[in-house]
């Protein structure tokens, strides 16, 4: 099994695929090696490691970057890569083609533009399609943000199931967090449901129960990362013991030799 | 007072100055804006993060991409230059002269090489001499890794003081613990000496008591950055409640308007 057939089975499990967010080669090695069977990108956390604005076309060549960094990784490995960094359709299917010859297994291609407004669906699912007529083994993983963003969540229905339509091959509606919303949007797919994980929400078994099939942690890993450096520096600063069990150096450096 | 000014002037407070190292922008500005006066870099933590192997050479482009980035916080920033990237004297004074150039404050610069064996002293010497002349403002701390290698420490005071005499501004000791060897070190100096803090060591007080006027975490805030990405994941995946403090993501957008 190709590591693209493998992610695409993983959404078929008897639990939901819980898929972490990594934001640079150490912490998505990291993640493969605590046994996460598949592993996500987050925009925010390349972002932030870059010093760039998250949201806009200024993190492509990161995003590029580091998909070829983890295409080396055992794991099947997918990558968030915003709005495609284009409105031209063509574009943004040679760049996720780039991405799946880099052994990347899938993409999530969100509809909210830079401008923080929601895409035309028809011409979001325009893309969808120019995506999937590139690369039809890639995984695409349509992902509204109605409710994200906060400005049209009446609309999500329509959206996904026009992406399903458009050859999604999964859907991601990221801040919706009502359980018979959640509930009525997995029932009204064909395609696997993903949902953002809240601390504040539903539990990856709650969420399943609900027909959720794709938990992700979105940018949640990276922010507890940079608490846990500031803590540690604290810590350290104060004269107070270290209570966190943290790896070696000689780990992190058999990761990078692996 | 220049930030260049500032970083010299914090080897001089009454408790020794503790540099908390980052691996990207995220980190180093929410290091900066938790109250850390100055800030490092880990050069495991940057090759960690791009994928390639620490102590060689090949790290040298993302180093002064991230030297560029961190150029624009606040605070000044020293970065891990490793071995500088060159046997060359005149590359490694211009690789120097541009991190300078990006609004960095300080680079350490290490007798380590990357077939894990110790410079000449006197090829190392010439470095820091190269450095200094091109870039007199920049804070040089020249490290020493006769115990981090575990090769050679009995050659440790005689180097640092030839690195001394060849204009180093501060010296760098990794992987001495005994407080003995520590004191006897820091007298024999008359330039600041750094330690790397050990979680099984001394503390920044104690150390501070022995003549230590600088304290660096190296890759430890990296490796407990990855250790609670992956707690965290866990916990998500095991429906267990998140303990720790995470900051939302608005937090860390505004990290990045800054």
């Amino acid at each position: 099994m190709t590591k693209t057939e493998l992610f695409r089975s993983l959404h078929h499990g008897d639990r939901p695929l819980v898929l972490p967010n990594a934001w640079d080669y150490g912490s998505a090695a990291m993640l493969a090696e605590a046994g996460f069977a598949a592993l996500g990108t987050t925009s925010l956390g390349v972002a932030a490691a870059a010093g760039l604005p998250d949201g806009t076309a200024a993190t492509r060549d990161e995003t590029l970057a580091l998909a070829r960094r983890l295409g080396r990784l055992p794991v099947p490995v997918t990558v968030d890569v915003e709005g495609g960094f284009s409105d031209d359709a063509g574009e943004v299917a040679e760049f996720c083609a780039e991405l799946a010859g880099a052994g990347i297994a899938g993409i999530n291609l969100e509809d909210s533009r830079s401008n923080a407004e929601l895409a035309d669906p028809r011409e979001h699912g325009a893309l969808i399609a120019a995506v999937k007529a590139a690369t039809p083994e890639l995984f695409v993983n349509a992902r509204t943000d109605t409710y994200w963003l906060g400005i049209d969540g009446d609309s999500t229905l329509e959206r996904v199931q026009h992406y399903e339509k458009c050859g999604a091959d999964g859907i991601f509606v990221p801040g919706v967090t009502d359980p018979e919303r959640i509930r009525a949007l997995a029932a009204a797919l064909t395609v696997p449901l993903n949902i953002l994980f809240s601390p504040a929400g539903a539990t990856v078994a709650e969420l399943g129960a609900l027909g959720v099939r794709r938990i992700s942690t979105g940018s949640l890993l990276y922010r507890a990362a940079l608490a846990a450096a500031v803590h540690t520096a604290e810590s350290v600063a104060h004269g107070q013991q270290l209570v966190a069990e943290i790896p070696s150096y000689a780990t992190i450096q058999r990761l990078l030799e692996g």
